[in-house]
């Protein structure tokens, strides 16, 4: 690719287009939110950037929300949930592997963001600290078994999310999720389809991510149902 | 369905469960980023949720953030934008039709949005006024006869989004867009699949939306290439 | 629409264009093979073509084939296995609902084909009554209790199909496919996604059909293993 | 894998469960006519199974049908149109490049269809030389140059198909359908998708074929509009 003086590049705006000692052209980008999701180290499978923008959307993630999230992994959805709630926002992240938790520690501290975010490093199955939160996720295999304590840690009206890979575990989520005082579940997923970007011979990629997960969504009511 | 004293419902917390005098059962819900987005009065074609959550991932729209809007119609992104860039950031939007800007304002007004919103009633053909903005989104029929008036509004390195309904359309962003100073184009699509939520019989919705539009991103280059 | 004489219409070849007494165009069109499964007198779920057309591929139906097909249902699949089997060909359909096997009857008259079919008004739970058949086609609701006897009646190496709705039955098939005496379990599902025909703005319809199940194919093999 | 002394296999039926002296199992499966058309010799891109079963219900082709099809490439489509006529039936198929129509019959052969086969060495732009066939396909660069001639050799009322990858293609081809005398255009494309076949952890494979190519139907009408 040629050699370039990365000392020169200090004061170069970003966009700026550099070339090396042999002509191959380069950009200076700041990588997005969306690239430092998908690029961050990892251990374990992330969630993408299709999957994220609509848990945003769904959970009604913003500025100044406080989020649970449980199944910290390698913290894709952390990062992305940190910088969308702002500096006046809060997240909670559950993890009870130490090496994933330390990794997405480190992965969140590469990009500034892990002052808003709280590391718990324990499974939730013994409950959530939290009460009354904006919004609760679990990215983890045996969701069915943390839907009583997601319930407590949730705000009235609030919406769970879920991510699973597999038809068998969104089964077991329904099977059990109504029972813990969530209604109006729905499941979907997200299909990314890139096109090769050819004015003239315009057509979809070749090859394409299939599946990442299932995505499911439920909002808490009170269980106790009041006449009027 | 019976009939509720609303009267009654003032001091009840979201997520109440009340029921009318025969028995019906209704849920109180806050409408969440994603409900309001779906159900604003709209006199033209709205951009879904589903695209709203991966446009904000790719513009990275966040807290405190400067974004630049052109085709604000009835005002769906305006309103998932003004939400996510929250009280310290800015929206700027475009608009040529006075009924479409006025429809907007409403909506935004509705949700108490409003004031993060600056409204500009003109074609953004002449221009746009702001300058090194943190992103730009076109929504409008000819989006490649903006390209360089979104060139000089957008900072160095930044993404330019644009949803476009056809491929034609595509063809032609993609034959400017690179001779306006951008790289990276990228064209892409996303589908949003839901499944009967149901834990012993499950499979996917009979129907499905199978397109909205294609969503095209590219970054900002400085036009003049450097030597190092 | 306006009146057309029916009676003029008999020496017309097809193709012809026709127009009623105010105007309006027809053509005389002969219905294809899809048109005619897609359009079958129906009182269950059918066999949509974009299915059909694989099938057959996958179970390698041609001039002179054998087929057994389970669960006739209102006969779409009887009437395409028909069709390609052609008239030195031979299919068996089994059905134990009368009504269902009446109806299919009917179809396959009204286009000519039911020389081609036996019927078999009984359940298959008891075994098929062939052996060494080219390809056998189960669609019911319990296809994991006819496995076994699909083995009796299938050649070796021949190819089973099936088609379920829910994600459910896959499972429950897959679970016992292997142990029944079959190999390389395949499970797939096919979107057909329609265009609007217009060459000036080409995009997706708006809306399709998103499911209609999912197919499963596995091979037959002599379930003693012999050393060489 | 181990060794298999293939003359013993000579006497085995199809089905067949064998071991190499290490003890690795191999099944004898005679090739259905997906795997055929899948596994051809190639020198071009391939028409796919998914496509094929499709084209082969919208073309209506079955015993003893005359086809014609144009740009033979590697012999896929020309493969399962021999297959689906029968003995009874004759497919005739064009190709401009000597290399590949070689190809092509060497395939055919190999499979001991080519007596089904009429290969005509030349470009179709000069016409077709038949009349009245009962389909006609075309699978080249440029097909709405053929769209006159094949309007020439179709019979009336049959459907014409045409597969291209590109949706500038797709809007030359509609531009020019309808002028050339073919009425009802549809365009489509096929989604295969695959799933693991795991009863206890169902889900899509990560990645699959994400575009092969657009599906184009139409139907021959006489062009000149009768009264009655």
């Amino acid at each position: 690719m040629g050699n370039l003086d990365l000392g020169s590049l200090i004061d170069m705006p970003w966009g700026s287009v550099v070339t090396t000692h042999i002509g191959k052209v380069f950009y200076l980008l700041k990588p997005s939110l969306h690239d430092l999701t998908r690029h961050i180290k990892r251990q374990t499978q992330i969630i993408f950037p299709k999957d994220l923008g609509f848990i945003l959307m769904k959970l009604e993630i913003g500025p100044g929300k406080t989020v649970v999230e449980c199944g910290t992994g390698s913290g894709s959805l952390t990062l992305a949930l940190a910088w969308m709630v702002g500096p006046t926002g809060r997240v909670i992240s559950y993890e009870r592997e130490e090496k994933f938790a330390f990794l997405a520690q480190q992965n969140l501290k590469r990009v500034g963001l892990h002052q808003r975010v709280t590391f718990k490093l324990r499974d939730a199955k013994e409950g959530f600290e939290e009460r009354d939160v904006d919004a609760l996720f679990l990215d983890l295999r045996t969701p069915w078994e943390y839907l009583d304590q997601a319930y407590d840690a949730l705000g009235g009206g609030r919406t769970l999310g879920i991510l699973v890979p597999t038809t068998n575990q969104v089964s077991q989520v329904l099977e059990k999720v109504e029972q813990s005082g969530f209604v109006c579940p729905e499941v979907c997923e997200i299909l990314l389809r890139y096109y090769k970007p050819n004015a003239e011979r315009l057509r979809p990629q070749d090859r394409m991510v299939a599946h990442t997960g299932f995505l499911i969504f439920a909002k808490k009511v009170y269980k106790a149902k009041k006449s009027i």
